[in-house]
């Protein structure tokens, strides 16, 4: 690690960029203030420099890194491999491998930004898969899932490796808790489930109690949110569709409650006196709060955020990196990793 | 098919049964009159007999027939094989089998009730492996989601089956619609997900156009409520962890929001005015509107009703139950298969 934290930013991925990154990078720079930082800004410099300019953001803790040329939306993993090399997404991410940078953020291509982190960090020795890992609001607070899509199947070594990565990330995140960990299925009876969700049940349940998390065993799906997990393990397959559900119902019923607060007269009398209140409730549940995935398992971390998010989505991703490597992540998962192959010979 | 529509109910499964199963009956009666209709009773004759004259439910259209014993919650699908003859449930699935029942309703444990409905009612011919089927509601009425967890793994031949299936269920209940069927992926791109739903998808697109559906493709789980698909096709374990991954998120949702608005005396206020149209609201998504999950592929319907819902929800499962025998489900199925087996040769 650099000694000031530093952040690589590809300022060119997702929708109306450079414009909505450098509006998070403004966002950013205000909220955080007083910390030491320093931001590296991946993209074609000169739009940069004129996004800057006209929003009046000083160049104090920026740096920036001109890149030729953007991946687009329509590249797929396979042609990307050829035409990525040094655009702002390869140059991002090639930031940590030279050491400048202690975490890469983008809003572009995911599937690229996948091939690509893997090609340039490589995977770290001990890790079987790379995971993609969310956060999710719960009663509690927050907790992680992983993986959410990084791997259509996964069999128990991956499954295992995924909580100890899972694990560390929330530890990086909330330092004062010890991680609690349970597993995917369609029940929480031991006979319920895959054979590799039944092996990896019987591994974890097997490690020793000193380990850096404590496993709860299976939950269902009615349970990721009831802030009794805060790690929930999954093949990449099952947690795509899981968190794309809840983000699928989670906007069925907010749309259906605006319709009923609208609906006439003394609905929207109503939302006079509950005004204040439900403005705390939608800031609680905004998903743009939650925004950015974290791909775990190589030689450096890589943040995915959602390309359609606006400004205070990608300034919660930028956040989100800031914490991440203040919590020591990588560090964290070495020591994770390295009691797991202690456990395991 | 019985001249009169004749449905077939456990008064005895689930929690406090049967005086919340004779409720859902006593809810029936009062809202269905005028239809003609048999209900068959299974279960404790004295008990059922004791609700009946508690609640002054009249016994013409009741049929009592006693069962000594009940399936325990406790029972596994393992030892219930033994222990399930002549109980209240093993009776009112058998009653399909000597044509007094159209179709068969039970709140009790699930597991056994999959075992002893395939057990007693047999697969049938053109089918590989049956489902469990839910209701949905969507953004313009209500759709059909399987498998929600009957099977662990599924083929592609599962898959279509299921489509086949879903198809006949949606259309006994909504006879003026073709139904539009997708399979759940991790994107909607041809190239994306698993073998099996690589190999469901070409046969779905080759199926001849003249079929009982339209086949639309993929799907990810955020596009299960937007109401452009009618029946969503997936394996049993993803369709479980999805449907209850919907439950979970609706519940954090409604609890956070009913929290929001009972907090002061402001909001408290608000509530004067929205309180007609948030009802409509709660209403609306009520999950009792959408309780119980219908089993396909079997030689007859059988209908589960969650364990823990209460009469109301009951209610709606004996009301399911009536519409898919009105709908002609059966017939509809043995169409769609044998359709689907021209297709194959």
């Amino acid at each position: 690690m650099t000694k000031k934290i530093s952040i690589a930013i590809d300022a060119m991925g997702g929708d109306n960029s450079p414009q909505k990154t450098i509006s998070g990078v403004k966002l950013f720079i205000e909220r955080i203030k007083g910390e030491d930082y320093l931001l590296n800004l991946f993209g074609n410099e000169e739009l940069i420099n004129n996004e800057l300019k006209k929003q009046n953001i000083s160049k104090k803790s920026i740096n920036i890194v001109h890149s030729d040329s953007v991946i687009s939306d329509k590249e797929t993993p396979l042609t990307a491999i050829k035409n990525s090399k040094n655009t702002s997404m390869w140059n991002c991410i090639k930031s940590q491998l030279i050491s400048e940078s202690d975490i890469s953020l983008s809003a572009g291509n995911t599937g690229v930004l996948l091939v690509i982190s893997r090609m340039i960090l490589k995977m770290m020795d001990q890790v079987s898969k790379p995971a993609l890992a969310g956060l999710w609001p719960n009663k509690t607070g927050t907790n992680v899932v992983l993986d959410l899509g990084a791997n259509i199947e996964c069999n128990e070594e991956n499954l295992i490796d995924f909580s100890e990565l899972g694990s560390a990330l929330f530890k990086s995140l909330f330092p004062e808790k010890k991680p609690i960990v349970s597993l995917l299925n369609v029940g929480s009876e031991e006979i319920k489930g895959t054979e590799e969700l039944k092996r990896a049940f019987k591994k974890l349940s097997e490690l020793s109690s000193d380990n850096n998390f404590i496993f709860k065993g299976y939950i269902e799906g009615d349970k990721i949110m009831d802030g009794n997990s805060n790690v929930i393990v999954t093949d990449g397959f099952t947690g795509n569709i899981a968190l794309k559900t809840a983000e699928g119902t989670a906007k069925f019923i907010t749309n259906n409650l605006k319709e009923t607060l609208t609906q006439n007269i003394f609905t929207r009398i109503s939302l006079i006196f509950s005004f204040l209140a439900l403005n705390k409730f939608k800031k609680k549940l905004d998903p743009r709060k939650y925004n950015g995935a974290i791909l775990l398992g190589l030689n450096g971390t890589v943040v995915k955020s959602h390309g359609g998010t606006d400004a205070l989505g990608f300034y919660h991703s930028i956040d989100l990196c800031y914490r991440i490597v203040r919590g020591g992540l990588m560090t964290q998962i070495k020591k994770n990793l390295s009691h797991l192959k202690n456990d395991k010979n």
